[in-house]
């Protein structure tokens, strides 16, 4: 298939990889040309403007926020005025569910096809090509992309034909895995101070009721105060949060748990913890009971 | 092994059932007798004091509170003063740390054995004899429980030689399933405001990063708003929250999910949810969205 | 002195009113130039444009929100291009901190004279010329506002040559507003369970410790129950706590109690209550204890 | 008029020399007698046994917190025992709701007349005589008090009949001032981050809508940072919002604003602040804000 992919970030770069290792045809765009050139010995195209990479049978964008997608998309030169008829859009950042409606209408005022496809999935998890990737669009377009959803990701779960409800299962997603960090900051400093050591309390947990992997992945980094090098940094977890509570905002949905989160990472952000790991919210339960 | 069993509500009935089926010899004391005469045609020999139900090689205590614990164990005729010299005491109620701490003194004291063995486990659990059991207290005792042990759940965990390390694994745990359920009820709540069905969000959450079994069985639960018949009543998960709190003050932790979760389990007493499952924290999210 | 007046909402128009009563030139401009009309018997001046408002002393600008205010000043047509070389901007709405040092650096870069001098009072206040004025700017351009400012309160406070610095002042007061609110509503929800008469114990409050005109208003309000007329409606006020938390985030600084309450006004616009006054956390306070 | 005092804590040493410099006879009892001795300079008698204090028309109890309280009533040689029939028993301690039903109920039951009596007011306020005395009981009890309240206050509020309704007053009241520190802290920190004298900042809030003493008391403590020497201590704070916490326990009323100052204020307990005034709250926001 003949794809385009416009932003390679950290999980971007090896996502674009993947694609190339299936035998796609891919053509690749990044603001900062070096990062797209690094992909050409995999068999990548590099594109000099968005604009190249709008002319296969499906374009994916992968930018780091709102702003960023905005601009990409509806700026001069951008992804909207350059897609081909035929060519579906897919949009797999993690974006506000304002955003998420307002590409949708977008496209569809412009006759171009749009799938919001965010996913689940640490960086090791897009090298394996072990994404979950969950797809909001119309039916056909998600078909149109299904073979390049088959090379980044174990499975794909598709939410419906309004691409809004991908964003949301995303945000509230990560909402939840945010609930899951700052309950097990709380229990193993509570624990700490019984003198019981994280890592067997840990593998307690996840030999019983808590045998998740995000409890396995976000309780280890935590009982091992691990948070560098950073697997999601502390900025892209509070941006994530800051989504929920906007998508609690555009629907009078308030979510106490996100607020009460939201207000912890701001704590790290203060305390200068901007480049750790966003389960730094370990270390911020630990000082607030007076250990460290 | 001869074993007496004290407090047969809806776990211990259970419980008692599956030592007897075991093939030990049980004896059962309950404050109503009725409950206790049940157990006969399974083999077990009914008490007509606490007192009798404390000679053999290990006794169980399994009563609500920790005010049922402490008439039970420190009354008159109470089990403390019952206790043969080589009777195991093994409490396995949630019960607070101050408790602990203080069952634990007295027991040493005495000069008598003490165990705490608290469970993991909703009353299925119980019945199919698969609960966790964690356990605190000299190697020497627990390892005289664990035949008892074996005949009630699928694994014991052993946390340490200070009994109180149990009690607050329990509570721990119990929080943080308090945790998944208050931010599950929140999300759900957010996923319905975009036309998202519950259910397929959760099968989704479950087959992906979430799939733990309190994932399934509360979201279940929350999902399809079955919060009638309960498996845990909304006032026991309440006094478990309470129990975390109780910890985290003896300790100056603070715990501000314990705290807000509390506050809604209190404001679902307030709305008159007391007969039904704590996971009605659901309810609470909807009615704060103006759902329902 | 000359003065243009633009806005003339509830605030606006007794404000502008106040201006003509005090012997000024003033120039009123609205959207709704009915509004502005209104204003003639009283010896003000109707503008077509708000360019015409913007040649005298003073022009003072009175919006809803950051969006109304980034259209009036920075629109085709708007304050900032129209405003001649002595002319003062006196921008008196409440805005984020965000807008307020952008109005500050387009102003500075175009050489003009920017005041921000947001108000405490409510409409009564308003008409009786009796609000408090917070004013940040050069002292210069102050001093020139001076004459306008005496007839509009009862007492100005210079904060500083830092227009952002009278935005903060405006915002972070009517957050501790909010936390009166909330805590004064969870305090009578509390004493109505102990069946004593909320007017009595307001009574009691405020001829003791809490003796502030915002307790005996919004206590007022609270204990009769009366959210209707509101003095303040509850979108509103939500906005201002937005405000709060947006401050918060350009600083890194976690604001819980704002946080809790932006989560109950959430709360009570999902309910329907968005014509009423923001008081009426008072009556989530008493759903959330099961009474009403 | 013939007093007995039991209890000379920092507060009860100040009332009784009042109660002496009034012209009363009053005789005094303290568990460390020395204390008693400092007032036998100012008139008093000094009784051997709480007893002795409880002859007269009124005896006076003030001590620290429940379990004193029940000691000193319900012990051995305590209060309820040893009142004549005709003397009224006054608790001006701040105690639970739930030690307050029992205390009216005991008394009632041994035919002994209550009343409980609170006071608001910082320590130079009892030593000016200037407390507000919050008086629930029979009107008869209460009009027998008058003379030892009117050596003690500037003025006594009647609640009702029912002696819990004091209790609750004071509770409730305490808990507001707490939500006055704890929105203070948060606001004192933001604008500090904008760069405003928090001093400069107080004195505008005091001028204006937060007129009330307890503004300008607590807000001068935290503007100045001088949490040392403490007028109400932190363990002291703390207390007393646990009590709002039981006393919504009791009621099924919750209350999230007391939960959240509790969190902090067991926060700062961790942090070794234990000795300093509970206004430390404003060191908490501020750290949480990654200043100092």
């Amino acid at each position: 298939m003949d794809v385009g992919f416009i932003g390679l970030g950290a999980m971007g770069l090896v996502m674009a990889r993947n694609l190339c290792a299936a035998g796609h045809t891919v053509t690749v765009y990044n603001r900062t040309r070096s990062k797209a050139e690094s992909l050409v010995e995999h068999g990548a195209k590099v594109a000099d403007a968005p604009a190249e990479a709008c002319k296969g049978e499906v374009v994916i964008t992968l930018l780091s926020d709102d702003a960023a997608v905005a601009d990409m998309v509806f700026g001069s030169g951008g992804v909207l005025n350059a897609l081909a008829p035929d060519t579906v859009h897919v949009c797999m950042s993690t974006i506000s569910t304002a955003l998420g409606e307002r590409l949708t209408e977008a496209h569809t005022a412009a006759g171009r096809a749009y799938v919001s496809a965010p996913v689940f999935g640490r960086p090791d998890a897009a090298e394996a090509a072990k994404l979950f990737i969950v797809a909001g669009g119309a039916a056909a377009a998600i078909a149109r992309c299904q073979p390049a959803f088959d090379a980044l990701g174990q499975r794909t779960f598709v939410v419906g034909e309004e691409p809004v409800k991908a964003n949301i299962t995303k945000i509230s997603g990560n909402f939840l895995i945010s609930a899951v960090i700052e309950s097990l900051s709380e229990a193993f400093t509570l624990v700490r101070k019984y003198d019981i050591e994280p890592q067997a309390y840990l593998d307690l947990l996840t030999s019983t009721i808590f045998s998740a992997p995000v409890y396995k992945n976000y309780g280890g980094i935590i009982a091992q105060e691990k948070f560098d090098p950073p697997g999601f940094k502390l900025p892209l977890g509070l941006k994530d949060v800051r989504l929920a509570i906007a998508a609690g905002d555009e629907t009078n949905t308030p979510l106490p748990i996100a607020s009460l989160v939201r207000d912890h990472l701001v704590a790290a952000m203060a305390k200068g913890y901007g480049e750790l790991d966003w389960s730094v919210l370990g270390r911020i339960a630990a000082q607030n009971a007076g250990l460290e």
